[in-house]
């Protein structure tokens, strides 16, 4: 290494997962190979994060992200990368692009989420495009600055559309970036855009996406990587149900949700015997459309989801933007054994394009390892500053010993990482046709 | 900065390059699109490095390398965004490849130039591909396994042809990578494959390659270029002129050179006139299909080259592989003002694909600023050593003030190393009717 003096967290553990790393690393080749035809037929979204767990006896993603928040907890190092991925994403995308619209969530007031607008909006800078914010917020009425720590700043705008394009005053880009989940629906501004690209599209948002179409799409992809690896595709991919017409408040679909449970753990527990797996298995409830950590609970019996008190009901009924839950996904629980810091952590990757750009531990020393750790209490440690060098996820030390390098570490977490990418893609070409028909036949998209 | 720890020369001294690296800048946008837009009509070459000469005045390419061969002197950090510029060439050139052959120049003592293909073998295995190495060398009649300092160890093979194609034995590649300039003609082995692709072409290769050549295309490229930051091309351009059917040993066509010295002085006395350019004026004489620093001389003035002594004809008069050389170019001197540790240096940029994907200082005690330092005594220093970060060349910070941001420095480095990147490609589509038909009608490739 050229530069020892990088900081080596010593208490970043990294347990064994000597099997499927050894597999994965013996396949590099064919994997790559693999990965470049898939992305001859499939069109990688403009960006994405993935949510590992790391179980030892296996390695699944248990959410994929499109519109991912949490750039700024890249290592800097990691940004000529993500520059590079976003140059080939706009080559794709809109070649002749000078002008870019970035719309992001619209509570404008979380520095942290600011602060990953911000680190987005340079490496959309540094692709040469000129890039300015438009808000979906109805408090944003005239340009407004907001200074950030650091000496950075933001400039706000309001959305505009004239003649079928969208903008901000004076400004029309060619291309129109996504980095708010319409959890809040689907905004007629954002609709039927005259020749111009928006990414992702539309139907990529929580008010259409399903966590349970992603999943599935997922099941096809990991079948196909688990042939191609002469794997069971278990080992990269939890099982999962889903339920509909959950009413939390009014108690209904409860029966659903236990027969759910019931059914996973049963698939599990086979698994769990069927690989010599001593721990006990566990399910995550959660809404299939939810987001922010918000509607997720752990579950061991099926009798836990007939018994939810008002408070654990009240919290399941509601996620961001005040969203009732009515779809449920049942997911199989992948324990972390991943430490850093002494707390449970599960690694973050994110990618650009089809290159992985970087990534991160989300680490929360209030969650066991088998809770959702995207809760109160967590924060983020760039994986390059666990593990030097490591960052990238695309540079395996093949002579290493299999479970001795965090190369190679990581190297396994970005082919499965692209593997959920991969799904989203396939996801996403399926569930176009799921995008609702504006509300109503009223035209506020035609006031400029 | 999240890293404060990676040392920073501080005598790494960056003199200022104010107005031109300041109109960069400025134009960031219209730069990456037009580039953006270039690479939609010209394949970028599989990879490259320039040289550039940075005289506070004007900053300039001086020698454009089609066979690359330092990656080793580039950062470890680096190496990430080399891997996924090699992942997008070879999406462009070989989707399906699953075996690459790289053909390394036959001097297989040299530790250096072996720790260069080492450092690109891991490069291209880390995209997915199987790489092997075959050699053009006779000495090589059966695989040879080389050390390398720190572990590391090469195994070259020899080059076997079978129906049309060209590989190792059991080894049938898609694509076969030249890491071999050449200079000692084509051999017959590596013409017409039957469905292989090699890059660089043939014609690349400085059997049949003029630097007057690539710096006619650039010519254009500059004059494009300049149009567009409304700049004087001059600024980024070194004036030439070339001379044919020179024979130093016969002196043979001096006058062509003195009155090329002449001219080409005049026309830069008259640049430094109107920019108020303080400095004396000279020229570099060098090989027109020369490399390795061979054959190359300062001129001050037209009588220098009518009075070479023997040993300065000698010097001249043969480039690597003992090679005579009969056309001359005759190239501005740019005086370089960058100074690492005190000594003399330029920039090299690397590039893959249309990325740049790291530089280094080349820095040579023993030469003055208006000498060629690829000679004894040179070493190299990663640029991100010299200034932390700064190694991508595509992060600028448009924050700081001009001429304080190595950042800012190393972006406009990587811009004019992409024109010469750019006039490589205009080059190489112009001169591949340049390719000499085969020597003989005898067909040694037809033997396996």
């Amino acid at each position: 290494m050229s530069n020892p003096t990088v900081p080596n967290l010593a208490t970043a553990v990294s347990p064994p997962l000597l099997e499927l790393e050894r597999r994965i690393l013996d396949s590099m080749p064919a994997i790559e190979r693999w990965f470049r035809l898939q992305w001859q037929d499939h069109t990688p979204p403009f960006y994405g994060s993935v949510d590992l767990r790391n179980a030892a006896f296996k390695l699944a993603p248990v959410d994929m992200n499109l519109f991912p928040g949490g750039f700024n907890n890249l290592s800097e190092e990691m940004l000529p990368c993500a520059v590079q991925a976003a140059q080939s994403a706009i080559e794709h995308l809109c070649p002749e692009a000078r002008n870019l619209l970035l719309i992001p969530e619209r509570h404008t007031r979380n520095v942290h989420y600011l602060t990953n607008v911000a680190r987005l909006v340079r490496i959309l800078r540094s692709t040469g495009l000129e890039v300015r914010i438009g808000s979906l917020s109805a408090e944003v009425t005239q340009p407004t600055t907001i200074s950030l720590p650091g000496g950075d700043s933001l400039t706000v705008e309001p959305l505009v559309r004239t003649n079928g394009r969208v903008g901000v005053a004076g400004f029309d880009p060619c291309a129109v970036l996504l980095n708010n989940d319409l959890s809040a629906g689907i905004p007629d501004i954002l609709r039927d855009l005259d020749d111009q690209v928006l990414v992702p599209p539309l139907h990529a948002g929580w008010a259409v996406r399903r966590k349970s179409h992603h999943f599935a799409a997922y099941d096809e992809v990991a079948d196909d990587f688990g042939r191609l690896l002469s794997i069971d595709p278990w080992l990269i991919n939890p099982y999962f149900a889903r339920c509909n017409q959950v009413d939390f408040h009014a108690r209904e679909g409860e029966e659903c949700l236990a027969e759910s449970v019931d059914l996973v753990l049963t698939r599990v527990r086979a698994k769990y015997k069927e690989h010599g797996v001593g721990a006990a298995p566990f399910v995550i409830v959660k809404a299939d459309a939810g987001t922010y950590g918000m509607g997720i609970m752990t579950v061991r019996d099926p009798s836990e989801v007939r018994d939810l008190n008002r408070k654990q009901r009240n919290k399941m009924a509601v996620v961001k933007e005040g969203l009732a839950v009515r779809d449920v996904i049942i997911q199989e629980g992948v324990p972390t054994v991943e430490k850093v810091e002494d707390a449970v952590a599960e690694p973050v990757v994110y990618m650009v394009d089809r290159y992985v750009v970087g990534g991160f531990y989300r680490v929360n020393k209030e969650r066991g390892i088998d809770e959702n750790l995207n809760a109160p209490g967590m924060h983020f440690v760039p994986l390059a500053e666990a593990q030097p060098f490591a960052g990238s996820c695309n540079l395996p030390d093949c002579k290493a010993p299999p479970g001795g390098s965090a190369l190679n570490r990581f190297y396994s977490y970005g082919v499965v990482a692209r593997l959920a990418l991969l799904a989203a893609s396939i996801e996403l070409e399926r569930t176009a046709h799921l995008l609702p028909p504006r509300a109503t036949a009223a035209e506020p998209a035609l006031a400029g």
